[in-house]
């Protein structure tokens, strides 16, 4: 997967050879002479792309993997060759060596700070009015009639659509967003999320290679959190309402029409289909799958997948019916018990 | 009821049948020569209000509506008629047509953007200190020593007391700040809150024409918001403390002395008395009202209305001494089932 | 306790008499020519500091007591003088009369606003970048190729290792910042906690006299809250790695190596141990001790301290296994209901 060039800076194509030593990796199967272009997580990566695994247990399920390099500890060789992995690079610490393998062919770019906040090489459509103190980085393009508040701070390659309305304040960075979006102040978009691989190093940060995208008309609430995706996108979609104090993690797909109210929390990796209403801090963890026009009840804390139009409230979140059955049970419970200690 | 022109454009009187022509609505009943001039909910409209019915839900338990205009469904104009009010007109979508005949009557007053950061028309007391950055808007009045840190951002009309504090990089509008009031950074006041409509053409957003007004001597924590009101005002009491990361809605009304411990929410058009403590994390859902001296525990989630004085706790909350006594039942029958299954 | 004078004015030394006087308290015991320097809480004041008691409550289980000079209620002197306090004097509202005095002795600098947002008294190391619009206080040094975001703010007397990154739009005040810090956009480290004291005179805010203390190798998360101590430190241990939108209070000791989640909210002098992790939106209440590699689940509110190695959830938190176990009580309870009512 080639990173947005508008993001990043690609370095492509590289040789394995030189990726491989350059990393203190040894190449255990494949040929040193192929060419790399992008990264890309093991399931999705292509025979142009690095990747890593991590354990033995990700490969369960999978039958076919065609990724063009993949770091690993020495007892995944076998298995990883017999998935059909072009070239396999043996390791201590495989997350570590990815990660600086993969910063050089792809590199964030960095804000840089002029003298001028807006930069001279920023495409600034007919009616964009930008308030005092903004800073606009290199290569962003903003739509026309776009309204960019006080202090907001757009960087490098961001793409603004058309008559949206970022808040004072606000810092956008690794986005594309579409026309009609409304921003409100002090959000932050874009910044790389907490993902944390345990290794013999002790713990490492994952390195985010990815962006966020906002469709048409959605509007993003005070002080929420968006940020982008490991590789890929974050992606929310047309006419979601998100309310303030939200977060949405990494690699999150929100599809279009839901509301999320204040507080709410989707953590990384979770896919939420269409028409979707979350209540006040609902909160649903990694890698769920929730159907469209599910509801999910106020403060709820959602750890399984639920089907579509399902109604769902509780820590752990379960069926509404099913929760309201099981309060009333506790309650009763504790009311009989309460009767045989008074001697009734 | 007029919105506060400090922060809205009034463009009173307007008349009626221009009004309904505009939005394409067809007036059921009344005369189009009558003058409007404000906005209100369909409760507290008076004879100078347009207003809208959502559904004939909403008209239980009313006996009197004093609405100069009301936009409604077909199947609503005779029951509205037989409460009294002024004029009617009839559309698909009557929140749509409001919305626009609303933006006839009231526009928000747009901050301008200067190519000083300080507007020239802001009246600024003996005594105000300014950060770096910080940007005024039009007509903004300050009171004697005040103190707005580097970055803020005060909007268009906004009036702030003396020896007030507002931190850096908070983002202020459409709100009246008393005395020794202390604001720290990040906050967010003012804002539109979310409100969402569902109607034939989808999700549509509440528009707000309300302010946000806070008494003396308030302390609003860092990264919180506070949401502007729909009609009227949010209100914040005297002395009330508020945390970091807490969330007040449009709408709600705090009352004096409060505690409101960090991530606190308050849900739109909530009430609560004087000398209430929330615990951190508590949520009191929407159109709830809570007596004085009220204590809610951490991570409640209120969803009833709370008599003075009592102490609420769970989730969803229930008073205290009832909680307890269902987490001690429950922990007794599981302690039981354990003890069945390890044939005991 | 001395506060950091990078932080603090310090008038010390002050004559005992002339505190006491000055805030019309009455001396008790002791001799008026003592000489005073700090401020700190009863039980970690020295023969150099002030400090105040509360109630006679907080004195169980002291046997020994050091203070320079302790503010109290009439009724409190006896017990006082028998556990060592070098003088007492006796006053109405002993929290308002320590608030007081202490202004006398520690004063918080103050933010100077010149027309330059980056102070000519900073220290800046070789390759520091420094966005657009950020805006650097009095004696702030920042080490060698660390790197501030546009808009950022950074108070009076902090001090920044190197190589770190400060995000956009961040607000850090009362400050020791580690090397390789990494703080996201909008984060705000630094600023008094919420402590309130119930006294006579209603509520009184607890004046804030201690500074803030992150490690290397840390990163706070976008628009995360980190409050300074009352007296002496707020500490964020090496390599802990907080995500967004947490709040960490005052006094507040993290270890190294912990992982705080999203929304993860730690409440006032809570100590947590190394390698901890919590889960999103997991809550600590105050004054409560974590031992070293406890897990604790999403959403939990924990109030007991946890001993090492223990996994918690749930709410209010208990051991992983017993809150599954009654989860599945509860549900079997419901269930049976449930078919009772059905006829079954």
């Amino acid at each position: 997967m080639v990173s947005d060039p508008r993001f990043y800076q690609l370095h492509a194509p590289v040789i394995l050879g030189e990726l491989v030593g350059a990393v203190n990796a040894k190449l255990a199967h494949g040929s040193p002479d192929h060419q790399l272009e992008g990264v890309a997580a093991l399931g999705s990566a292509t025979r142009a792309d690095i990747t890593f695994a991590r354990s033995s247990k990700v490969l369960k399920e999978i039958s076919q993997l065609d990724a063009g390099l993949c770091f690993c500890s020495p007892d995944m060789v076998e298995p990883l060759k017999s998935l059909g992995v072009l070239a396999i690079a043996v390791c201590d610490c495989p997350v570590a060596a990815f990660n600086m393998a993969a910063s050089l062919l792809v590199q964030p770019r960095q804000n840089n700070f002029h003298d001028e906040a807006i930069s001279s090489d920023a495409i600034l459509a007919e009616g964009v009015l930008i308030g005092p103190g903004a800073c606009i980085g290199d290569g962003v393009q903003v739509g026309k009639n776009t309204i960019i508040g006080p202090g907001a701070v757009i960087g490098t390659g961001c793409i603004i659509g058309h008559h949206c309305h970022i808040g004072a304040n606000a810092v956008i960075g690794f986005s594309i967003i579409g026309d009609r979006v409304d921003i409100r102040p002090g959000a932050v978009l874009g910044e790389a999320g907490l993902g944390i691989v345990m290794s013999e190093q002790g713990m490492l940060e994952v390195t985010h290679f990815g962006h966020v995208r906002i469709a048409d008309d959605v509007r993003v609430g005070s002080i929420t959190t968006i940020d982008r995706a490991v590789f890929g996108e974050t992606f929310i979609g047309e006419r979601t309402k998100i309310d303030n104090q939200v977060q949405v993690a990494h690699n999150v797909t929100i599809g279009s029409d839901c509301v999320l109210a204040a507080f709410a929390g989707v953590s990384g990796s979770t896919t939420l289909g269409k028409g979707i209403m979350m209540g006040g801090r609902a909160t649903i963890i990694d890698h769920i799958r929730i159907g469209d026009e599910v509801r999910i009840g106020a403060g709820a804390l959602v750890t399984k997948d639920i089907g579509a139009g399902e109604i769902w409230s509780g820590y752990p979140a379960r069926p509404l019916r099913q929760f309201l059955r099981e309060q009333v049970s506790l309650e009763k419970l504790a009311a009989a018990k309460g009767n045989k200690q008074n001697g009734k």
